[in-house]
């Protein structure tokens, strides 16, 4: 259902949420320990909470304090023993009152806890429905709003630095500009459709031409910055591939001491499958093992080379990884011919500290020759896999989009710009100029939620954790 | 190594922990989530968090106040976006400066904040640092400190109740009654002995009798509810035992759908030996499903057998399963007659639906007749099995012990009850009845924590959580 499109930036939020209930979640992980907090938001926050809380009335208190009181059961029972911290709006993180009570961290007194705060006539927060509070009361946009997602979900400096420099409003501050200069355009482009029939001309055609570069140009590299950007925010995986004595593991590890950052458990990665992850110039590798690709004699080593070219499919890039003092020049290309040739492929000779000076250099042409075992020329092979995914010379101010949702629209903005710079050359009426214009628009508060309807913000939110 | 006993109820508190130090943990668990906390405690906490925080100086703010701002990196980048809470010794859970930090529920976030924590000079706190520290601070007791253990760890509401009660200073404040009474009791007999050959008598033997056997009276009760406090506090275990068409996942389908109670997952427990888990009046019960123990024919059954053998002891009691149309009385008392006699043995008939009127009640003597398919009789099923347990009839104070350690300094206080009677019996010196009640005083002081040692106080708290 479409809730309201405004070009004007304004949201209409009475049809779309209700703000009246009030409502509570676990903000912090399941499990067992020192601390665990709920957080309740909503006009009647404080007054409800306050009705099963026995120390000070919490509806009389100053924003920002924290009071220490006890949760009580219908019976009167003491349920568990919290601190109570108040935000009055709209200074909270919705915007509206709230109330964090940190309780004890176990589960079981925690459902309880909330059982009687849905007694109250309190309810469970849906996905997502704080931060989505907080962006329909205007305090923050929803660009900022998805960062906030970003960060939670942060698993190396990268992706970490990458939705801090959104939550301060990187791309938000760069579309909202480009949007500024095209609202004032068309309200003169607007003026001009006043005069009607005196075909007077406001909007000066060169310089809305000057403003439509700019803004492809500047939309262009966005766009263009996904590529990174995804890699940053979701890290890069690389299949291994090679013969079985080719020195996998020796590699993995040497790479692992030398950036001491082993990241031991990543949620939800399936360990069979990843071998390792690491962290390179912040950004999250995961490296994966795999079997050769040309011996097809058998049937059983048909199916594993299928498994094997299942998993190159998945890696951003391939590391062949070879014996120097065990492949001949030719049998490498024939190795090598059999990878996928759409994939940035790094090629790695190995165990040059057993070839002492006999390895001949140019026989296997781009290699990166090193010695796993002795760590010998593993930082040539980590640039060119920086090199190889694209992740080099970017610069580091993290302003690349990480969000498919942003590149999507930022292609609708590409599109509009094309069709209004053709509809300009062919000295199409202001009034349909007007219309593409609108579409680059729409697409630009789209981003930034100025913009907005029930589908996007139920797609963001409904991927946010329960009491964000 | 000892630190300390006291017997006038002083911890000499300087001897045993370095209180310079402030401290540093995740109070929340692993996990990505709307939010995570970050506890800090110790004289310096609120200077050092502020030299790595944007915002305001959190040194000058006033206890229990909240504040928005910025923790940064070395290089002066945002960390993340957090609010610190500030409680001001002597006003804190830990009796010294504490400064909460909300931090986004990002693992990788938190411990970026940690690192730069550890930064200024905080270190991480070791297992229940903090509730240690509120202990030595005389916050709380040592019985209070555990049960903030036992409260965590709750799963079940009578546990939960349970610790509620001891936090409260359930057991602490009987025992220190009964100390207090004989504390001055033996102060006159000090007092004889200060008159030394005067063969004076200030405190009254019938009196101090009296009191003896009050003691005795009802640190017997204590030591005796531990039975209950263990079952209260961990669960119980029921073996169900029976053929397999007896009806065992019918039966737990019915009693499951009765009190629409059913835990479905508990940290720790593996599926594949427990059954079901859920709650009887308050008790968690664990059912586990296991074979019968009759037919010894061959030796992969016999293998089966010794399994089910090692389940059975495992468990608290054992309900013995039959189907009633299927079991002639004579193979029941053969069946019966393999179990373990130790264990408490419920034995429950099934499938009473298909036998109409057909049952011979008498044939199968005490066994408690059901239909798990029509939920008959199902409440019988249930009362006799707490009955079975010992868990009926004790009321519902929660004033059992739960504890180990307690039991056995009661153990203590018990024997030496028993050596003063003898003593004062036998006519002997006070010099030596005192020798005698000190030990009793003792065991009293260690479960409050009036007297206490590194080592009773290194085995409560490495029990806690890190953060707690």
């Amino acid at each position: 259902m479409r809730c309201s499109i405004l070009t004007n930036g304004t949201f209409a939020q009475n049809n779309c949420l209700d703000f009246s209930s009030t409502i509570a979640a676990i903000a912090t992980p399941p499990g067992i320990s020192a601390t665990g907090m709920i957080r309740v938001s909503g006009k009647d926050a404080l007054r409800l909470v306050s009705s099963i809380f026995r120390g000070k009335n919490l509806d009389e208190q100053e924003s920002h304090t924290m009071h220490f009181g006890k949760v009580l059961s219908k019976e009167g029972e003491v349920i568990d023993e919290v601190v109570a911290g108040i935000f009055k709006a709209p200074k909270s993180f919705t915007g509206e009152n709230v109330v964090e009570l940190s309780c004890h961290g176990s589960p079981y007194v925690l459902q309880k806890v909330m059982e009687r705060l849905f007694d109250t006539g309190i309810r469970q927060a849906a996905a997502g429905e704080f931060t989505k509070r907080a962006f329909l009361n205007g305090k923050m946009d929803l660009a900022m709003a998805e960062a906030v997602g970003d960060l939670i979900h942060s698993e190396s400096k990268g992706a970490h630095l990458s939705a801090i420099h959104q939550m301060k409003g990187g791309i938000s501050k760069k579309v909202k500009e480009l949007r500024d200069e095209l609202v004032n355009l068309t309200s003169l482009l607007e003026l001009e459709l006043d005069f009607g029939e005196e075909d007077v001309e406001f909007a000066d055609r060169t310089q809305l031409l000057n403003i439509l570069e700019k803004i492809d140009a500047e939309v262009g590299i966005l766009i263009k910055s996904f590529s990174t950007g995804k890699m940053v925010k979701n890290g890069v995986s690389v299949a291994i591939v090679g013969k079985p004595n080719a020195g996998k593991s020796t590699l993995l590890n040497a790479l692992l001491n030398e950036e001491k950052a082993i990241v031991s458990s990543i949620a939800g990665t399936t360990r069979d499958v990843i071998e390792d992850v690491m962290e390179l110039e912040g950004i999250l590798f995961r490296f994966f093992d795999t079997a050769g690709l040309r011996e097809t004699n058998d049937e059983i080593e048909d199916m594993g080379i299928k498994r094997a070219r299942q998993k190159m499919e998945q890696a951003h890039a391939i590391i062949y990884l070879f014996d120097v003092n065990e492949m001949s020049a030719e049998e490498l290309r024939l190795e090598l011919e059999a990878l996928p040739s759409e994939k940035p492929v790094l090629v790695v000779g190995n165990k040059t500290d057993l070839a002492g000076e006999t390895v001949d250099h140019d026989a296997f042409g781009e290699a990166i020759l090193i010695s796993s075992k002795k760590a010998d020329n593993l930082e040539a092979l980590q640039n060119s896999l920086l090199e190889k995914v694209g992740l080099t010379g970017e610069g580091n101010d993290y302003s690349h989009i990480t969000t498919l949702r942003h590149v999507e629209a930022l292609k609708r903005i590409n599109q509009s710009v094309a069709d209004i710079k053709g509809a300009l050359e062919m000295g199409i009426s202001s009034e349909l100029v007007i219309q593409d214009i609108k579409i680059a628009l729409e697409a630009m508060g789209e981003i930034t939620g100025e913009v907005t309807n029930d589908e996007i913000l139920g797609n963001i939110f409904s991927k946010f954790c329960i009491g964000k």
